[in-house]
């Protein structure tokens, strides 16, 4: 199995599963949709993908394994793509496919570089012995001018958070422009760790073509920056391989655009799967959604794909790919306990925008308010006790109720 | 308009149509889940988003039009993915959402660079002085090493064929690696041109991390080729803008992977939108499906996405981006007709894999049976009463019924 690329599938069909498998594996390897002379039994023997395992799920849905080898493709993780996804949606015979879940050989692990920080590097940066990192999105999204924007960041950083981030709206608008901002942001930053000793991460959105996203990790470097923020989505996987081959920062991986891909109840692909790509090209943190968010997904998906970023993806010491989860989308004091139970862990970034800006004592008691939560979660303190002695979290229970 | 950007979306929704394209255009510039200080009126008057049109749509859907100021983001395709896409399909209001077409100023046209050869150019390094180009893909996709490949380019570029392309499963294995494919291919191609004067486009496929992008199409170049293969989608637009820039060559744009974005009946984009973004990164042939083809796709679409790749996306002179269909999937003699009135016109690349190399006459006879059923389409003559006087087109319409 070790040379073998292995990927899990769930499958709605009319065609017997066997056979519908069997076409999966033919038309992602040797196959095609007519016989042709070329095909012989020596070729398929050596390159036709194996049908692994066919079973039935719920629903009418059937699950199925199938495998590859690797001398198919070699580990290159843009040819794995047309490999184990490629034109599969296209297949007329299914009238539904989920790609679930993905296994690795090792080998790929000699081509990418998987995350530079990870949870520990993250928190090291941030000044934590342990997690939560607490974080905030810069809000209003966009409209904000350089001189704004540090002005807010000065507020947030005084009020005692530990990473901010742009909004992935938000990267080098003529009305915003990066190096201005980075600039304006970075004094501010510098200025406050000069004083306190604790430098705020801020993960600067350097989405954009490849010669600007290192041109900009680059600046972020001399700014004295610690982190960048890509929208993986928007720049797919070979410009994130070139930035990480030249990066010395943590890579903040933002997953807008998600939903086209995970959302759909018949043709998606699960985060469990995705992730696994994006963590071996080398993102050190990945949004994955929060408990009680203002979006589609349910708590159950958010908690399972958290938990798969913490967990190895390839059984090879020290070269896991762990990476540090983001929780966010409508994020305030209450979802803390919640969040701590399901995850069973608080190592994460929990980033809160309104959950923080709107909070009625501002920003820093926005950020107060979460901590004081995080402290009664990972103490096991019911919030509404632990507010009875904690004004900027009682203030935040009656605001976000 | 001209410094806005615009999009049409389709939504599913148990809000009032209005409030619902609110929400859009306020989670894609300047608001939050929550009120917060600073999302003043005089901010929102620069930056918010505009909801242009809200007109109800058949089936219970919406038709929703939203525009943005170009300031919000500047002409970037990476950062405008997350401003008309991003995460609007996480919006729990939506229980569907399309979406379904994109306009933008041409200021993106000092950024971009458009297709370099097209339509004209690619008949031009074709020798044809018309459409169709008849083309083919190299099958079994994976399993031949470079000298099996080369004998079959060999066969096929005696059959007369005018492009040849590898399989999108096939780009750097260690069974058939690039280089070695590429040298062997186009030993035969530039042996094929001496004694005939044709010289067949091959669309290579470089599809990889960007360094290896790049390498591979200067190899290219210097084997004499004419042409290079991507997936797009595997590879992002970045890398591809980042490649685009350094080629002198034809790039052939591959879809695969397109049914995850493009055939949920719920949460989609169309190809209309999509291909635009592609066209104006530098792509000179789209992926487009074909007539009644082996995918699920209608052939209503896909005629439909083929059309909008002949149509200029800018109204600019000379630069509207306008780019040659490719049609294929199951493609054989039986679609030349239909395909030809459908489309209005023979400016299409034709690629049949088993509708050619099934043929019961060969790879040639293959060929042949394609040009003579587009010859018939072309002059409005049926194909069975052309093949009483065809023998390779009335093989074909017997092995393909």
């Amino acid at each position: 199995m070790s040379h073998r690329i292995w990927a899990r599938y769930a499958v709605r069909t009319s065609q017997e599963p066997q056979r519908a498998a069997e076409v999966i594996a033919g038309e992602q390897s040797t196959g095609t949709f007519t016989p042709i002379p070329g095909e012989t039994d020596e070729l398929r023997e050596r390159h036709a993908a194996r049908v692994e395992a066919v079973r039935p799920a719920a629903g009418g849905w059937h699950e199925l394994e199938i495998s590859w080898p690797l001398a198919n493709l070699g580990p290159s993780l843009p040819n794995l793509l047309a490999t184990v996804a490629g034109n599969l949606w296209e297949v007329k015979q299914f009238s539904g496919l989920k790609l679930l879940d993905l296994k690795l050989p090792p080998a790929f692990l000699d081509k990418y570089r998987g995350p530079q920080f990870g949870v520990a590097g993250t928190l090291r940066l941030c000044g934590l012995s342990a997690g939560p990192v607490i974080g905030t999105i810069l809000k209003p999204s966009v409209g904000m001018n350089p001189g704004e924007t540090a002005a807010l960041v000065r507020q947030l950083a005084e009020g005692g958070i530990d990473f901010i981030k742009d909004d992935e709206l938000q990267s080098d608008g003529p009305h915003c422009p990066f190096e201005a901002r980075l600039d304006a942001v970075m004094r501010v930053l510098r200025d406050h760790a000069q004083r306190t000793g604790k430098l705020v991460m801020y993960a600067a959105n350097i989405t954009g073509e490849i010669d600007e996203m290192l041109r900009r990790h680059h600046q972020v470097v001399r700014a004295g920056g610690t982190c960048v923020m890509v929208s993986i989505h928007s720049v797919g996987l070979p410009a994130f391989t070139a930035l990480r081959r030249e990066s010395s920062l943590v890579i903040h991986g933002h997953r807008n655009g998600w939903g086209l891909l995970g959302r759909s109840s018949d043709i998606a692909v699960s985060f469990i799967a995705w992730q696994k790509l994006w963590r071996l090209a080398g993102v050190d943190h990945l949004h994955c959604n929060g408990i009680a968010n203002k979006f589609w997904e349910s708590d159950e998906s958010a908690v399972a794909s958290a938990r798969e970023c913490l967990k190895p993806m390839f059984d090879v010491a020290g070269k896991g790919c762990e990476i540090m989860p983001v929780f966010s989308s409508g994020q305030t004091a209450r979802q803390a306990p919640p969040t701590y139970a399901a995850l069973g862990s608080a190592d994460l970034l929990f980033a809160a925008g309104g959950g923080i800006m709107a909070h009625p004592g501002g920003a820093a008691a926005g950020v107060l308010s979460l901590r004081q939560a995080w402290e009664a979660a990972v103490q096991g303190i019911p919030l509404e006790k632990y507010a009875a002695t904690h004004a900027e979290l009682r203030s935040a229970l009656e605001r976000f109720p």
